[in-house]
């Protein structure tokens, strides 16, 4: 039995429908359309594929896609415990679906109405997610109140205010300003703008620093690195991929920790994705790096090992973050200049540098980091 | 990397609550309980434990438990889809988690007051389960309706009356008088005392053809069949798991097959299970099969071969299905006799069975086929 999940798996296909505000159409449509075109960006036919992968907050059943789809057999199917931060775990079970044998060809999707439909951002009162009520109690009421906890003592830690974080959203609207599949495509903005519109969690986050709420679908189809070879894209390996869920976790932090200022679950991420797979920080091209929120950036940076506990100010400042910066992140604008699509298309991104087919590619890149904060994984070229 | 997931893995532990209709705890307690006793007859111990799967359905969220039981970190952790149908896709995924080397000890639990809180059984008009919205114009509001639409097709095609079905809620009834941990334990009854229970679908469904509606939590815990040798209860290795859902199904089954008197996923499910274990039906010793109503036994009777389509009336009739009969089926009770635990604690009796344990022990039992409908798998001993 392997020990871990180091070179097992490829990422064969993507797909994705176009990010909108309001897309007109059912999320099953979405999920649906950006299956149909990860298939078919893998050579592969709807028969091919025996494994289906998506959220549990995900709303279309996997027996109405299989029909939406025309999908014969499915023989491994899984859902993913909580949201965004999950992202990366669609493909840490579709990897071991198919090197266990479970599986041949895993299709993972997506897709909702994230703002013309249900909003996650919002307040929801009448059915709180589950653990909430821990904090309605206290007005936090919103992912946004509720993070900024952490993010508000990361900032006193290290004396960063909300400017440092809105040098990370100018960097993503620059990204996002050349990529045609982006909300805010040829939409920069200044730290001026970013310091100009309003608060949201005051001090600590502006309407800037949050990801968008989008309409709009991603998919991705898995295989063996073996398989992978037989077929059309440039081979995108999984080097490695992995979860880390720590004890006292609620959805995304961990407030029962010594240390607020450290992602804990990332440093422990990191540990193994870099123990086990013999890379390490160093030896990637590009961060593709969740973000719900601007700080989270800052944190996972810290947390993967690209820069010292409270150095992640200034890494970002100094432009290591930009295109042609020690460490591009996120060259596709990420969750708040493309689309926030539960975090599933800054892993498509990371395909894109691997194969060489982004818009804002980085040159020769041959690992990406793509981080989802409780997990990770190492994308890497042939 | 493997075919499939044959030879693959192991249940190392088993662990349950008491069987009841009002638990008067929480779920999540009743999910702890049965865990913590999962753990322990592995003779494991919280901090072993990397790995934690569930159903979708399940209320109790996973950092939450992880805080109940004091389990440090966890590197896997997967949801199912659907409801007891895929009861034995839990095993299916913590198979493939160990196997690929994403977990090494995976905790499977599932735990509900399904009788004293939410009751699956009963009507939910104000939010039905997703694609429900085709059955309730029609009156089918409930499991035991849109059920027995296939179940009517099948007596239709073969002859069967209620009465037959009743033949085996005497044999459940039988084998759970005789279990201490059954809710209906030194309560056997007559096929006259199933004749005179109140009309559920008329002329299809009786009371006591419906399973029962219960409290409870069971737990198993899964480790690769090569460290479950160093562990000290007797081996239980999982020949083989499967499941299989078929283009065109609607939670259980399909209704747009051509011939609705055959449980087509459980034909195709079974020629996966035996073609790849070199198995055959006639070398099971004893079968577990889900029985959310009674006939859904005969078809999986017929599915998993071990008798012909149109067949399982007169095995049942003719005793094959009792203990001391050619294949014991449900020796606990099963889920009309014991307890409804979404069909896993199904899963339990088949791996006491193969450990020797079970109250209403199999002599030599060697192989135990445990069926989902849409999935099922074989263990087997040393």
């Amino acid at each position: 039995m392997p020990a871990s999940l180091v070179d097992q798996a490829a990422i064969v296909g993507i797909g994705q429908t176009e990010f909108s505000k309001e897309s007109g159409r059912s999320e099953l449509q979405l999920a649906a359309e950006a299956s149909l075109a990860a298939i078919r960006d893998a050579g592969l036919t709807p028969a091919d594929i025996d494994g289906l992968i998506t959220f549990t907050l995900d709303t279309s059943d996997e027996l109405l896609l299989m029909r939406a789809l025309g999908l014969p057999e499915i023989r491994f199917w899984s859902r993913t415990p909580h949201g965004g931060a999950g992202s990366t775990t669609t493909i840490l079970h579709a990897a071991s679906a198919v090197a266990s044998g479970a599986a041949k060809h895993v299709l993972v999707w997506r897709a909702f109405n994230e703002r013309s439909g249900h909003r996650f951002g919002q307040p929801n009162a009448a059915a709180p997610p589950l653990g909430w009520n821990w904090y309605l109690p206290f007005g936090l009421d919103t992912p946004a109140k509720i993070y900024s906890l952490t993010f508000q003592r990361y900032m006193d830690a290290y004396g960063l205010t909300n400017e440092d974080f809105g040098r990370y959203t100018v960097v993503a609207r620059k990204h996002a300003a050349t990529n045609p599949n982006a909300w805010f495509y040829e939409r920069p903005i200044t730290l001026a703008d970013h310091q100009a519109s309003r608060w949201i969690v005051e001090p600590i986050l502006r309407l800037l620093d949050c990801c968008q709420e989008s309409d709009g679908g991603v998919a991705l189809v898995i295989s063996t690195a073996e398989r992978a070879r037989d077929l059309p894209q440039p081979l995108v390996r999984l080097r490695h991929v992995v979860d880390s869920h720590l004890m006292g976790g609620h959805v995304m932090f961990n407030y029962y920790l010594e240390d607020h200022s450290r992602f804990e679950e990332c440093h422990s991420a990191a540990a193994r994705l870099y123990g086990e797979s013999g890379l390490t920080a160093s030896d990637m091209d590009a961060a593709m790096l969740y973000e719900n929120f601007s700080p989270v950036v800052f944190m996972q940076l810290e947390g993967f090992g690209f820069c010292g506990p409270g150095e992640a100010r200034d890494f970002v400042r100094d432009g290591h973050i930009e295109l042609g910066g020690s460490l591009p992140v996120n060259t596709h604008g990420g969750l708040l200049g493309e689309a926030y699509i539960h975090g599933m298309n800054n892993i498509l991104e990371g395909v894109r540098q691997i194969r060489g087919q982004a818009v804002n590619q980085v040159a020769g890149a041959r690992h990406v980091l793509v981080g989802g904060g409780r997990g990770a994984m190492i994308l890497a070229g042939d």
